[in-house]
């Protein structure tokens, strides 16, 4: 049954029997193109073949996969464009245990990414939430409920992005985002854990921060800590560096984003000519 | 893009954009019939009601679901059923936070139980598993990745199902049952907290339990309790009792469902007839 439509089990689309919305059993990944041109392909496929290894799906051949994601990118002709795809384990009656013979399905989506040189020129607030994901956020999966109702709260709140706070009290990074905080010189990050999406912006921003002579410290903070910080900034694919000037109740510097989150924009930006 | 083939956007069918694919958002319930009669229905859609609030999912209209699960499910023509459902917050390009204008998915099947007497005969063995879910276990959603690795798993080892085990070491529940302990003439399972689902089962086999004179003791066990018990058996609403005769290496009772499991089940046929 469909909505309030009884269809015999034959005559239903085997999409809406996708693993992927009965589990959440697939990955994902999602890249962007700086002026006609993809930024960190090899990265996010690396990533990406890794995770999918990471929860058993099998017989996806990568090299085809950036064939299409490079043939979806070509005949959408957008200069700057965000490309979502993901794979799910393939379509199945509904059992937790999937046989040998199933085939992942492939998904993927080209549109073009706004304009956020406000957002990044005035900086956007943010607010924790509890981070209530599950204990592998190293995988990126289609499991986001907990994201989706952080960044929910986020939202209600005013804020652009949920900061996630783990039961111990620090934070792990945003629901959509990598987190750093600047003190002084010293660029601070939650190091790679099993509770941590390891993210290619990540590594790039710490790539930066090196080249303009910054200290980089991975290292989590409490949200005390962060709130004491120089300045704060998030990291994301489709949005790079985005500076944070209020964290909660707390305004963060200046109330504009910082000088070492401006400097460090302008050096990542030369790895995306 | 589905699979290799490039669809313009517009052509897409919606059901490609269900958040419930994209990030899980959505809940779901599993009932059965006995005999051509649903067993706890109204408790079904209560809890349903529940989880749908907890997500924040409005706009469904709990009596059109029990209309809606009640028209496929005597369409159908299955004495005894499998009747599995779930709700989207709907489709949409995919963005975390989403709007006012969304509408709901609904999708239902009706499915024929297969003869289960051999297992419930024979008993089950059982493997444990780190508990890899999300923090908010209370809700039964379409996050259900952990799971299926658990369940996996436990295939893997020869085994039916996937005793959860926490970071504390103890035990939560089973990937897709709850899970009881028998001690002389007392039945142990864990306290219904946030990571537990509010199992409608779990709630009938406590009843039966006290019905047939035996004590409840709610607090959770470690692997190491659990092998020691008398009797070990998992409870689901597909199942019902179903006893549990190896936990990993270690063999329970004398290799057969222990005699308070096998009383249980009697006392629970009486609630379904």
């Amino acid at each position: 049954m469909i909505q309030d439509k009884i269809i015999p089990a034959e005559e239903v689309d085997p999409v809406h029997y996708d693993r992927g919305i009965f589990f959440g059993d697939g990955v994902y990944e999602v890249l962007r193109s700086y002026n006609g041109k993809i930024f960190a392909l090899e990265e996010h496929l690396q990533r990406f073949a890794k995770n999918l290894s990471a929860i058993g799906i099998g017989g996806v051949n990568i090299e085809e996969v950036r064939s299409r994601a490079l043939r979806a990118f070509e005949a959408a002709k957008i200069s700057n464009a965000k490309i979502y795809f993901h794979v799910t384990r393939g379509s199945a009656m509904r059992n937790h245990v999937w046989d040998g013979t199933l085939r992942p399905n492939f998904f993927l989506t080209v549109t073009e990414l706004g304009e956020d040189s406000e957002e990044k020129d005035k900086g956007i607030a943010v607010s924790t939430h509890p981070d209530w994901r599950w204990k592998r956020c190293d995988i990126k999966s289609l499991n986001l409920l907990a994201n989706v109702l952080a960044r929910a709260d986020a939202a209600k709140k005013g804020c652009q992005e949920a900061i996630l706070v783990d039961e111990t009290g620090l934070i792990t990074e945003g629901a959509g985002s990598s987190f750093f905080a600047i003190f002084g010189k010293e660029l601070q990050t939650a190091p790679l854990t099993a509770n941590i999406l390891p993210s290619i912006t990540r590594e790039y921003v710490i790539k930066a921060g090196k080249n303009i002579g910054m200290a980089v410290k991975q290292k989590s903070l409490t949200p005390g800590e962060a709130g004491s910080a120089d300045e704060l900034f998030i990291a994301v694919t489709t949005k790079d560096i985005v500076g944070v000037v209020k964290l909660d109740d707390k305004n963060i510097g200046d109330g504009r984003p910082g000088k070492y989150t401006r400097l460090l924009a302008e050096e990542f930006r030369l790895f995306t000519a």
